[in-house]
């Protein structure tokens, strides 16, 4: 199996020629207005920026909690220009720095979009094309990083989504599991149910399902690396009999089944294929079915972060509930049975990666670059504050058939 | 206290001339092909329909759960014409009569419904004006039919809003007081919080809060009955200190909260409030406050039952989860933390009102007449009908400010 990890770096970050005069040359009028705009657009927000030649601002009057130095008036001017996207690459870069608590630092950003009126309208989500092509594209950007890469800092069963801590203390490796049971009570799995998986990452969840309920899984994954060490596992485990790894589109979901499950794929399949999705679901689930959809969502509709929907995940976009409840669910007429909100859970699942991230951040280095290490520090620490700060939400949502025979109530979750 | 019910009939639907020999001259072919169409429409729902004459055809291949004897020609034409609201108004008004389970035949229409791809097209809700005069006027019709009468079918509590079972055999009284421990719970009701309570009913809620959890609470309802009924309750109680019952439309609430909670109220608001909803709702809420919307709602956007809306519940609108958060929640930035389904429960409590109000029925005719226990049998009937089969939903939402304290896991819910 060949799961070297492609050396990509994230080089196109630092590709711009450096200005060393520029840099070298104090501020002057030009860059000391635009510190002022910068002051005005993000005041209250309890930071302190500085420019290369030492001039520096605090932009609230409440104790700082970090200092964004910016090496060059070049970063400066792009920061004005596009904010996200240029605080990014020149984090990733290294043409700007952060002193202090880089995750405080993007809570306290966040928490001022989230205060601010404006904040309900200054971010319209962009529709972008996702046929199958570029879906490929897109999770191959992401997901074919290499196994060994994820396998530095993920879990053992190499999970890539949220998990669910019983308590803040359970271990991360518990907490897959634990979500992996958590999922499969809300599905109320029998033994014989036959399951569909859209999105099944490296295929942990399957291989749980089918171990632990006596059910079949079809999983689907349009990546090919985490397709090809999921079979190897259920070939391990025995179980290639009864999971199924199908290297497919989720539209080429064919069959029935009893039960169909995606977790975390939703933010990828693009809110112009949201009926097809639902038409996918329609056309597979029995009279009697039921489901899962576990995703990243939002409070209101907002592109997800420019930065990170250009450097890290290309093409995604996570839906508030309104938009999966309209969209998916009752074209198809689904029941919503249970929505839970596990935003702090991914928070501290995030948490969890990045401290382990950190330990392996010399190995990352290697395998990519100094750069690529910036670029994913800063793509966890902000995930991590846009949960913390409920910019980000993560929703499981369970639905029904009419006929389906749900749960009496939700007690049995907590047994 | 003077809660004597007013003798207001649904003579209404008695009212029309009876053409006593258009009702005994046999059926023509006018009649027969006025039943085919029927027959056609309605194809496959397993019932009978029989005419004055004796006349009959079934629907379905299948054993009928009940027959449809209609008594006159005026009656069938009506049928075809306006179908919700001609059976209603025929069954009340005596010119119909179902032979057989009146609940598994409506039951098998829902179901009808519900499978039929043109479900999802057929019924368009309508937007109707609910200012603030048409609202004391909609709810007076329902709610203010007399303390005594809802005394004869309700719990002991007069809780007019779905029950919670911990399990089937709980009983009624215990499930009310369920329902009030599971939404406080929900809520993490601690003392000293203040509580709005939007839609109180006749207080039950609003009590149990301040009886409990220490808290103190101001309780808002237009109908004049309930509030005195209320007040005098909480004065009983030595509660009036800390439970204020205010007789105003939810448009005024005034002042902070730290709880927002609504339970049944919201069907009655009607969509073009929900922004004006929103905003009182986002006015009185603390900082880190949550809350509790329970509603009858539906999978798709759908009008209410046309004889329901006109004879039962003027102006109501049972919304999608979707509504609810696009245009509740999301134009204040309210996150969704959990939603639950409970119309099963829904079912169970109006099975348990059924069997009161049955066992009660020579009474109800005293107060009101036949004709006003037939529409009453019908909208319970078909109410619970409306449950089992999934043509009604029952949500429980809860919300919160992201810097709300919500609860780690859902687990002491079920303590």
């Amino acid at each position: 199996m060949d799961d070297t990890p492609r050396m990509r770096s994230m080089d196109v970050l630092t590709a711009e020629p450096r200005r060393g005069r520029a840099a070298a040359r104090p501020a002057g009028r030009l860059d000391r207005w635009v510190l002022a705009q910068m002051r005005r657009r993000l005041q209250g927000i309890p930071l302190r920026v500085s420019l290369w030649d030492g001039t520096s601002t605090r932009l609230s009057d409440t104790p700082e909690v970090a200092e964004v130095f910016v090496k060059d008036r070049r970063t400066l001017l792009a920061l004005v220009r596009d904010p996200a996207v240029a605080f990014g690459d020149a984090y990733a870069g290294g043409r700007l720095e952060v002193r202090g608590d880089l995750l405080r630092l993007l809570e306290a950003v966040y928490a001022h979009w989230q205060g601010t009126p404006a904040g309900h309208r200054v971010e319209q989500p962009r529709r972008e094309p996702s046929d199958r092509e570029r879906a490929r594209a897109n999770i191959h950007y992401h997901y074919d990083l290499g196994n060994d890469f994820y396998r530095l800092w993920l879990d053992e069963q190499l999970v890539y989504t949220c998990a669910y801590f019983p308590t803040p203390g359970t271990s991360l490796e518990e907490a897959q599991t634990a979500k992996f049971e958590h999922v499969c009570r809300k599905l109320r799995l029998r033994p014989g149910d036959t399951v569909v998986e859209a999105g099944c990452g490296w295929g942990a969840f399957a291989l749980h399902m089918a171990r632990h309920y006596g059910v079949t899984v079809r999983a689907y994954n349009i990546s090919r690396e985490q397709i090809r060490f999921a079979r190897a596992r259920a070939r391990a485990e025995g179980l290639d009999g009864r999971v199924e790894f199908v290297e497919d589109d989720y539209r080429n979901v064919r069959g029935s089944c009893d039960v169909f499950v995606s977790v975390g794929m939703l933010e990828h399949v693009g809110r112009e294929n949201y009926r097809a999705f639902a038409e996918v679901i329609d056309r597979c689930l029995a009279p009697s079915g039921r489901g899962l959809l576990h995703f990243i969502g939002r409070d209101r509709p907002r592109a997800l972060n420019a930065w990170i929907r250009k450097r890290i995940f290309p093409g995604a976009y996570p839906p508030t509930l309104a938009e999966v409840a309209r969209e998916v669910l009752e074209p198809v007429s689904l029941s919503v049975v249970d929505v839970e909100n596990l935003r702090l859970h991914y928070a501290l699942t995030l948490r969890h990666w990045r401290a382990r991230f950190e330990a392996a951040k010399g190995r990352v280095a290697e395998m990519f670059d100094e750069s690529f290490v910036r670029a994913w520090r800063l793509y966890l620490a902000g995930s991590e504050a846009g949960f913390t700060t409920g910019y980000l939400q993560l929703f499981q949502v369970t639905f029904a058939r009419a006929a389906a025979d749900t749960a009496w109530t939700r007690a049995e979750l907590y047994r």
